[in-house]
């Protein structure tokens, strides 16, 4: 089979790959019919990921069709139409149970990353039973592959974890996918307020258009500034990190109202300055979460009663034929426009 | 009547003052009949608090009986036996309806700092009908000078906002007062560990006296190792931060179980570190609170039920005119094995 | 002034009373601008509500201006325009701390009950801080009344007691205006069905148009077998029991999915036939509720910033000297296709 | 090998059965060592729960040894010491990713009921990695016995359902073993008061012991009356129904105060009646629940860490050849002062 397959040395190749097998009970093989590139998987590319070896198949999103269930597999079985959860979850764990399957004692986020993922004609999935989704009839699949990991995690680590509620001011700082996913999600809880902040106008546009109800140009404005008089002077009541750095969060922290969540979302890399002094007696908090894909069942009803379009973020179709040319363009996404680009296989 | 005001320079005194009046009709005038000095005092001395002008009369903590409530007070009147409040609440601005009466937009702490405090004869009390409480009969007024904040502040900042839940695992940073109220109040919620880390072994012996299931000194011993020991590898579900400096930050995130809480209770006057390279995935989150004593109707009730014996912290008793010399204990609290220092005024 | 006044032996007249003064510090005066009639007045009027005698001027719903506020009331001075909470609310007693408003040991529903309400020129507000709220600038007044209570009541009684989540089902038994108020509330919180279910075609003509997306005719049709079909066989989540009588709460409880929770928000003059064999084992919630105006400021931000519409629900409008051709109006509501009216009194 | 067979006509019979083998590779076979006799035993036995038909062996408690593991089980292995729930759950359909895996669609209450159950030498349990615990080193094993039913029975149905909190008050209707295991499990929240009611003084001798605050004798005196005696006025915050009968729900009723939750355990064979009448606007709810068990994992660290010691409820001892005896005593429990019977099978 064709294979998207992680070189080092920042490359990337579309390679032959022996199609995987099940190898234990739990396991079904998917082949898969669409799927996408993550931000992960450039930060793969660059080496910043240091669990990724080079000859590994990436790719942690997808949709596609049952070819092959294990003997233990009892809710879906060959000829399935199935969404594959970015997370592999045994569902049995003592982090399971609890609701926390990013860390998973024998999954969390595993595919694309310490085994095969999902850009490639098949996959094999572990834990099919708790890391499988049934997709219902007549779902648009281009949709769905937006709820493989970008929408439960704008959901998740941003709108839950940031306790976005009726009426109440939501922050979001950066547009990008992510930033975007989660201004989508936060109006499935009808805060007044949605507060897009970003430097790049073309993103802040699409943030409008998908629902932020003001954008800020981060790089023209004191953001901090407006924030403040769109708020009455208090400031949001959930701010969201969506990029990953500490200027990022630095601005965030500014952003807080008194009771407020700051609720981070970007993979950071380096420490952060946390300004205790002027937040220890705010009564606020702040959150981190890898994506536990937990709100999957969730989203796939909002999407099937059409109060959720996930494919308004599909900016570039590709085939499998042209995943290089793919990742060269998501690679520069703000040069293209791009927010998600879908890869078609079948 | 005789006071403790803050002379500036580094100085109480005791000393005249005129007995207040109620100023409007929500007031009350309560003759203190017990109170005690709070940290917080100690840091207004050392001229800290810039919102405490000199000639401020001290204190935030005290119990007394109602000598005069003024027109619009409905639940108090002259002789009902009280207890203080450290936070003055409204009760109907927007942040005490939503229980965070720390940011009362007339109340929140202002006693013994903005306004007169309770280390007095009498006190003027704001908002009397939702800053007093009523003491129900035969309770031990000495125990209850523990509920105006001491108490309170373990318990939501450091209890109830760590999430500490029964058969969980809380790691304690600081035995101090405070520190102590949370090693107290957490069992309230019966966790299975309660750990207590700090540097003088005094205060070390105290906290397994009330509760700690286990006690580590940080100066002898690698903390986070010895948590990690105690909890199979994991770390604490909740860690209380209860001293207040950057080193004590650091190490409570380092006992992070994955989905834990670091409850910050300490007073921060600088910035930390705070480590998101290798949080952002680890599905936690850190928070802070000023006390809102919303919980001192329910610590009243488990007092006067004999389940919470609070006078376990008095370790010194003075009378009002040996003030000065209780300031200068409760200053040197290590050296004399201080915890609380009761004042008797009556 | 001119007021409606409850006459006994089923009668309301339009007469001539005192305009009322201000008896505690914490009262205010209000000037009546808009006011309208609840099903509960017509209760009254049928003299099914033994707490309120002959003689009382009814009603608990409106907007106004404040004319003159009591030595104590902080947050309003005359000339402030005011939304009045169908609850009045002390805020310091035990219930109104718990978020119990509605059980208030000196207020709860008491306008139009047990003191003079609200369809009269002027009203005296006990609590006024508490139970009084600023209308932001340029909002409807016409769409605020709906907020004294019908929107609080199918918001806290039906939606929040019912725990209406995104991707959820709800049923709602009865499209009378509560009901209709918790089919456009749930919508807050994006269920992915909303089953309206009532015998007037009509109503269930507004409900569609108000956000249900499925109606059944419960006369012409099995309405448990319909919501069975449309739930795979499951039943709704949340179902809402907005009629009041044994006929409709034994339906609610054959439309509960395990899990589920039936919320009622009827008035219930008899028992009912609880079926404990059915559902001792199925995980369900039963909940009643009197409203508490908690979430009245949350409904304030989400008008104000055009999220939601609550003068949908208005049908006909009169002015104060036409009361009683209203109260004949409303009196027939299905008949004159009434849902709400709306009386203007300036 | 040897197990307790129920024959029909109101009989149970120790008869030579085959031992069990795997069926499914998520099956394990466990050597059972202990096991107890539950209420619902006695019903099998009467005839009263029609799923189970006779040839049927009973039981779904108990612990044991792993003898053999399915190919698919990854969390137990041969010689694994393991507590047996008595909810059997798959963990990944829909009802148990929601924390329902009493109606898990392919587990839930089937040991001893539609499947063959553990009081015998060995015994199937399907799902083993989700319906087993790992049994911690040096437990004691008579007391986790009580952990595979009637502890979770008494913590979840009753005292989370029930939302115990510190400080509240407590009522519990009905002191058989699941009653005296919400009065036990209750005390991890530190209510101020639980008070057990019920009609054997015996048993109410028992109840105090166990940590009940009051008792009340509901033949001798009138429960409702003393209850509202010793919570001034209010009524209870919790009522647990612990019986199953129209009298005691009826009763239960009766004990709510404003804002109470009725939280129904015991198992209904009948309609009762509801007086929403009374009830429609005192902000309650009445909750009903099959054990999830989802609780097991915390409630096997408490015993662990010495805070529970379940083996209180043990009374008498059997060894599986006297198991008609065991069920003769459990039978006549009263007569017997019996509340658990404990089956010594190795």
């Amino acid at each position: 089979m064709k294979a998207l397959v992680y070189g080092g040395s920042k490359s990337v190749q579309l390679q032959d790959k022996p199609i995987p097998e099940i190898s234990s009970p739990t396991d079904a093989i998917v082949k898969v019919t669409k799927t996408t590139i993550c931000g992960t998987d450039l930060h793969i590319r660059k080496g910043d990921v240091v669990t990724c070896q080079p000859g590994r198949i990436l790719g942690h999103e997808g949709v596609g069709i049952v070819q092959k269930a294990g003997a233990s597999v009892s809710h879906f079985k060959e000829g399935d139409r199935v969404l594959i959860s970015c997370i592999s979850s045994c569902a049995t764990c003592e982090y399971c149970r609890r609701g926390m399957s990013s860390h998973c004692t024998s999954g969390g986020w595993i595919l694309g990353n310490t085994i095969d993922g999902t850009q490639a004609e098949y996959v094999r999935i572990p834990h099919a039973d708790s890391s499988l989704h049934a997709i219902p009839e007549g779902t648009d699949e281009a949709s769905l592959v937006m709820l493989s990991d970008i929408f439960p995690t704008g959901l998740e680590c941003g709108v839950l974890n940031g306790k976005v509620q009726p009426g109440g001011t939501v922050a979001v700082v950066g547009s990008g996918p992510v930033g975007l996913a989660a201004i989508i999600t936060a109006q499935m809880y009808s805060p007044s307020q949605i507060i897009a902040i970003d430097t790049d106008p073309n993103r802040l546009d699409v943030a409008k258009k998908l629902g932020a109800t003001e954008i800020i140009n981060g790089s023209l404005n004191d953001a901090v500034a407006k924030v403040k008089t769109l708020t009455e002077g208090k400031g949001a009541d959930s701010v969201i990190e969506a990029v990953g750095i500490p200027a990022t969060f630095e601005l965030c922290q500014s952003l807080l109202a008194p009771g407020a969540v700051l609720a981070n979302v970007g993979v950071h890399g380096t420490k952060v300055d946390l300004h205790l002094q002027n937040l220890w007696d705010k009564n606020i908090a702040i959150t981190t979460r890898l994506v536990d894909t937990t709100t999957t069942p969730m989203l796939l009803k909002l999407v099937q009663s059409g109060k959720l379009q996930p494919s308004q973020l599909i900016t570039h179709r590709f085939k499998l034929a042209d995943m290089e040319m793919a990742y060269a363009t998501f690679g520069e996404a703000s040069k293209h426009g791009a927010l998600k680009v879908l890869i078609d296989i079948d």
